[in-house]
């Protein structure tokens, strides 16, 4: 299968985003030039990306946002359910099982794990938070896709470990550390604390006039 | 200044949040070694990492924790508080505005902006949402260090314009989009439903195997 790069799909789902709106304003058909606009990209980058996955649009017409929503939602994998277990039952986690977004784009949680005698045995809406020691079993009971990880650092690792060997091949990492997994298993890292301490440490190296008056110029580093 | 490359920074970041865990349950000194270990990568990578901003440790004693956590606070700009503003008053501000970690992290919100009438004027905590119209207004008057944009993809650009010429000169940006800033400013980025959409597009594309019995084996691409 041909290989497609990462930067690639990332914009792929930054296009399928702007289409959604664009869809959920009204609004049928758009051209290359402001997709591209919109998302942040070229006119060009857009065509490039999408003429990989086959021929859409039509030349002086522009996309259809429908038809460009649906193959996209398609070649995204989006176009389905995903089984998605929760592992860490924190600040993190719960955040993360509220957000209604993933639901809606067809990630659904259907487990939560945790260490904590306090949280195991809660019930958040239709799911019961098991015991980690529950984590194999668990998540070949609910044929499991993906494994969002919300635990410490310090635990990631084993945790992870432990999602590879019982058979899952996606884990999305909320734990602020490295993590190694096998060929053939996808693993993506989100990581706010580490995006905010990057800033704080740019704006602390950062020279004066950094809170200077909105005179427009930009500070140099 | 001397420049530090993004993944030292982040780096630094993964460290620290492992030394606090220590700390925290009562771990006075560490090994390059286990610090490596715990933050998944090399003891050399310890050590050039942290030799770039002076002499840690003692031959054969390790790291002090207290004092390496002292050092990477410091170093990372986290011995002060931050002023930040967030501007979108959705479900990811919200949940933005309810993580507790970034204000035991020193990052302060003191400021909510929404353009959505039914949100302006709603009372989170001490913070009353205000209207997106009083952007600039609202970052002056309250010395606003770092925004956070969390609004939907079309809007983002605008928003980061607006805030680049109010002065500000770091953006934590969760809007699903490229956005440019000038240089000086510095801009990082979280997308958890990019993240995601890369594990769906990954295990979609993924041959068959995928939810194999758990053998061990690892699917090839």
């Amino acid at each position: 299968m041909k290989k497609v790069a990462e930067p690639t799909v990332a914009r792929l789902s930054v296009y399928l985003r702007v289409l959604v709106e664009l869809l959920d304003s009204g609004v049928t058909t758009i051209s290359s030039d402001e997709l591209a606009r919109r998302s942040g990209t070229t006119a060009a980058q857009v065509r490039k990306d999408l003429s990989a996955f086959g021929t859409f649009g039509k030349r002086g017409l522009g996309y259809s946002v429908q038809e460009l929503v649906d193959a996209l939602r398609s070649i995204l994998g989006l176009q389905r359910t995903w089984r998605v277990a929760l592992v860490g039952a924190g600040k993190i986690g719960q955040a993360l099982y509220g957000y209604q977004d993933f639901r809606r784009q067809g990630f659904h949680i259907e487990a939560v794990f945790d260490s904590d005698p306090a949280k195991i045995g809660q019930r958040w809406d239709g799911v019961v938070v098991q015991s980690e020691r529950e984590l194999e079993a668990g998540l070949a009971e609910r044929a499991i896709d993906i494994v969002i990880v919300a635990v410490p650092a310090s635990a990631a690792q084993e945790v992870v470990d432990r999602v590879v060997r019982a058979g899952v091949r996606g884990i999305l990492n909320f734990a602020p550390v490295q993590l190694r997994v096998p060929p053939g298993v996808a693993l993506k890292n989100v990581n706010m604390a580490v995006e905010m301490e990057g800033l704080s440490f740019a704006l602390a190296r950062g020279a004066a006039g950094r809170r200077g008056a909105p005179t427009g110029r930009t500070a140099e580093e």
